[in-house]
């Protein structure tokens, strides 16, 4: 059976095209992306979630796109701050349309979100997912600050990185979940223990990422092998790395990460070094995935399986 | 007597800067616009509007600051697009903290705007604050998108022109009375005329902008005569007048149009070319301003005073 029910996938993209229906070029540049694909992974939550107590799906549609769309106006700003040109093998938004109209289509997606948020029919539910949503946007843009911020540091700690992390990449797979459970009237327990399994399959999911970016296979991943090496990011893996290495090893590790004309040879070089600290990445994700299916455990075995199977792709991805 | 009532003044300002605590060059760089000052006409309306039928200020606070904050990350956004280096006396947001920070400080007041939606007490009054506000909020981008679509084009209609202000800038202001209107529990009707003072006094407000920029003080107005004919703008005066000069002088107008290092006379002879659209538009703003204030009518005669004093303001204000 497939990881992702088709039937549902469908329903989700018919009705992101119906809120995006529109004419000029600000509707034309906010489907852009959209429509490129994305694995749609934040409202198939939401959705799951809100099966795991009730069947209605159409109640909870509105609120699954809230998510969608409010991720898909993040990726266009971001894919600006960050003056990154490809994004789902497509150039991104700026690229195409310019930045003015790129940061208005970004606009026009966070509202549509929020216009989504208000067609959920029962007044308290769409209030509780207001709440919700509008905090964890909040968490979102201080989590791509940090992020920006980090960049020009040297000295980030693993808590530090895992705060931001967990706000810029985390807060809105939470929120997903959260949503689903505000819909499906989920009990202030579950709620909460499903919260704790969308952190933790939150952080497995980021750094997977990172593990791949080293040893994945780049034809899958659609990136060259070592991508953040050149561009010197500070993932879980290079803090791990600088914080556990003998001083040479280390210092070799800095001359090479940043260097954006790399050779091929050096990147193998450094991705050699980091070798222990990526077993340590892919330890914590293990955990990180094992302890998620525990915090599933309160609810239905038939109803939590599909939850249960997005943990274990999180963990075998390759892309 | 004020026209702006200091207490409530106060207590905006106060809530406002409640929502922006935080720490990091993102809370001040999203501060920094809104605590330079503006004259806060949007959550006055708010709460004007809402003092038509109830009194308990507390309870209209939040929805009055949310429409401020919308208005806010607007100016952030559209003075990065439109290029602009100066608002209300001081540096734009991007011009300090450079533009991915700017982005970023516009997406952090979206989102507190929706916090502020979601403070609201009663769940039913949140739900309809958040399908106007969020409705709006697609009015003002595609506003926002036209506006920079018709700076390519030379045949922009007066219906057009007036649709594009319409969301531009009415749109937020037609919710914020909205808003004030749901808070408040006026009937359909109220609800209705109330709509139609706003989507008047927005109109008017615009048209005297453009009245101002040719007719007004430098030093009130705080930029120089004429910018906006050095920058090209089709105002609904300029519309006008393409619309109904002789040949000779519609050629000379759109000789100076648009020319950046235009001399002083020549832009003396552009307002005097200018001048029967002049006094079209100052017509115009008394006819929606009188219109505004008999829909008004319906509403006891001592509350409703402060709304009609905004009416006369703004076809009175010299800046």
């Amino acid at each position: 059976m497939e990881l992702f029910d088709k039937n549902i996938l469908f329903l989700i993209d018919k009705e992101l095209n119906r809120y995006l229906e529109g004419e000029g070029t600000i509707y034309k540049a906010s489907r852009h992306l959209l429509l490129a694909g994305g694995k749609r992974i934040r409202p198939y939550l939401t959705i799951l979630t809100y099966m795991l107590k009730r069947d209605d799906i159409e109640e909870v549609l509105p609120a699954a796109l809230a998510v969608e769309l409010i991720h898909n106006y993040t990726l266009i700003h971001d894919d600006i701050m960050d003056n990154d040109d490809r994004r789902r093998g497509i150039p991104t938004v700026h690229i195409v349309y310019g930045k003015p109209m790129a940061i208005l289509a970004g606009d026009l997606l966070y509202a549509k979100a929020f216009v989504a948020v208000s067609d959920i029919r029962d007044p308290e539910k769409a209030h509780e997912v207001l709440k919700v949503l509008s905090k964890s946007c909040v968490d979102v843009c201080v989590g791509q600050a940090m992020d920006m911020e980090f960049e020009k540091r040297e000295d980030i700690t693993m808590e530090e990185y895992l705060e931001m992390i967990s706000k810029k990449t985390g807060a809105l797979l939470v929120t997903s979940v959260e949503i689903g459970a505000i819909m499906g009237e989920c009990s202030s327990e579950e709620r909460e223990a499903l919260r704790e399994y969308a952190k933790r399959i939150g952080l497995a999911f980021q750094i997977q990422d990172d593990i791949l970016d080293l040893v994945g296979n780049k034809n899958k991943i659609g990136k060259p092998i070592g991508s953040d090496i050149r561009e010197g990011k500070k993932t879980l893996i290079v803090i791990h790395a600088l914080q556990h290495l003998p001083e040479d090893k280390k210092k070799r590790l800095l001359d090479i990460l940043g260097k954006r004309d790399a050779e091929d040879e050096e990147i193998k070089e450094a991705i050699e070094i980091l070798k222990d600290s990526i077993e340590f990445a892919k330890e914590m994700v293990k955990k990180y995935i094992t302890e998620s299916k525990e915090y599933l455990k309160i609810f239905d075995k038939k109803r939590r399986k599909k939850l249960e199977d997005i943990a274990d792709f999180i963990m075998e991805r390759v892309y």
